[in-house]
């Protein structure tokens, strides 16, 4: 197949596939996703990104329709019915359907996949950046379809010609992107912004400080402000199908570029391990 | 028909209705919506309604795909399908179809309608809330499809016995409630939160507004606290499916109750107005 959309057992083209009105998607965005690359039918990471599926939905009291065996099993069985290996490996788990009530639905919680052919891009030319507020909820470690603010900043980098969006809370504290991560190195130490209710707990951020701990670089889980950031010696962003991403811009200024030892040391380490996980 | 969907064009009973997978509302709860009562067949406040509708897909850069005067004619098209005339009329615009990107889709927005049986309830019965953080975005007064922080404050209170979960945010400032806007009674004045990004302008609240005025009771817009909350002399709850509800508890201890009379006349004025705009 070219683009595959699975919902609850039933499998078709992507954009031919349908789901009940009712699943409380539509109404609610209640629901928590993963998404994640695969080589050669091979899925990156899969035992990370299955179990903060896991972790997402039951912070949620979201019961997954699966267990995690099954739930690996399954995208297994479907990344082989496509014509790539290649692939995005997306899925969610939505809290049932129901008509429109805030209050749980009594039934079971649906079970979405989708795999569209993606390939990794190794490219390291650097990116521009945008910064702007943080207007999220305070639930940013639960990887949910409540998105509306993050589609808003990622279209506002879009047309400022910009790859990302860079957000930040009161007192000017970074907190990450519109969908990555967002690290800085400084003084030869790469920061990042630790893992409480304010970001999403990347894999491609946890990788990417393997990387730092294989190569010796220290890192600091501590909250930087848009200062720290303008002022950093490298900009890195990560996210699973973009895992390291060097900034030279951010609105409009020049930024960090300084140690480009250290990020491409980083960009070898994080890619050299999805090529070996990956390897056919 | 029993129970009504309708998506771009297509009709059919509620539960056998589907949406394609890509609709946007899948990926992203990317949409906004609004919901209130139909009685004889006859809408009430839907001019408010419909033009809340196009400001929330305004904020948000979501075209509706349709005018004011043809979303109105559609619903009144649909109602008249139904088998009685007293019915919750929701409607939602997301922005789109496309594979998940968090880039604006190129084509346009889809239009969702349902209609189910529902008749308003005049009970005066005095129900009890719960307090919770409110840990929500900053685009409250948007009426969104991103709406799981409320699913876990109504769930909250539900379990709790309760009818609402009121809000607060820091310096307990209290915001609303999971699906109702909250006002209090002290000294004869009616206060309710300002309409800033914080609260749904609720347009059951604007027509207790003008009840008060009505009735010749001073209104503040004015942000209150949990602890004026605990102190009023009545609690009042408001949305377009219950608009004028009465609290005597607040987590478990007694509250309000204090001003029958002035509860009872505001009661009274906003069925007496929705009975009159609603007659056979």
């Amino acid at each position: 197949m070219k683009e595959l959309g699975y919902y609850n057992g039933k499998i078709g083209e992507l954009n031919e596939m349908t789901v009940p009105m009712n699943d409380r998607a539509s109404w609610f965005g209640d629901g928590v996703y993963e998404a994640g690359l695969c080589r050669n039918y091979k899925v990156f990471a899969m035992d990370e990104h299955v179990d903060r599926l896991f972790r997402s939905a039951s912070m949620l009291e979201i019961t997954v329709p699966a267990s995690k065996e099954e739930l690996k099993a399954l995208l297994n069985d479907l990344i082989h019915k496509m014509d790539t290996g290649d692939l995005l490996v997306y899925y969610q788990v939505t809290r049932g359907s129901g008509p429109r009530a805030h209050a749980f639905p009594d039934g079971p919680a649906n079970l979405w996949v989708t795999l569209r052919p993606k390939a990794i891009n190794p490219d390291t030319t650097p990116v521009s950046l945008i910064t702007a507020e943080d207007t999220r909820f305070f639930h940013c470690n639960i990887k949910t379809l409540n998105l509306i603010p993050s589609v808003m900043a990622n279209e506002r980098a879009k047309r400022a010609g910009c790859y990302e969006c860079v957000l930040y809370r009161p007192g000017r504290r970074v907190t990450e992107c519109s969908h990555s991560n967002v690290h800085i190195i400084k003084d030869g130490v790469f920061y990042t912004a630790p893992t409480d209710n304010l970001i999403l707990p990347g894999i491609a951020r946890a990788h990417l400080i393997k990387a730092c701990k294989k190569l010796q670089i220290p890192v600091s889980e501590t909250p930087f402000t848009v200062e720290d950031l303008l002022a950093a010696d490298e900009i890195i962003t990560s996210s699973s199908t973009a895992p390291c991403i060097r900034a030279c811009r951010v609105d409009g200024q020049p930024v960090g570029m300084k140690r480009e030892d250290l990020f491409n040391a980083l960009h070898e380490a994080v890619f050299q391990e999805f090529y070996d996980e990956t390897a056919d």
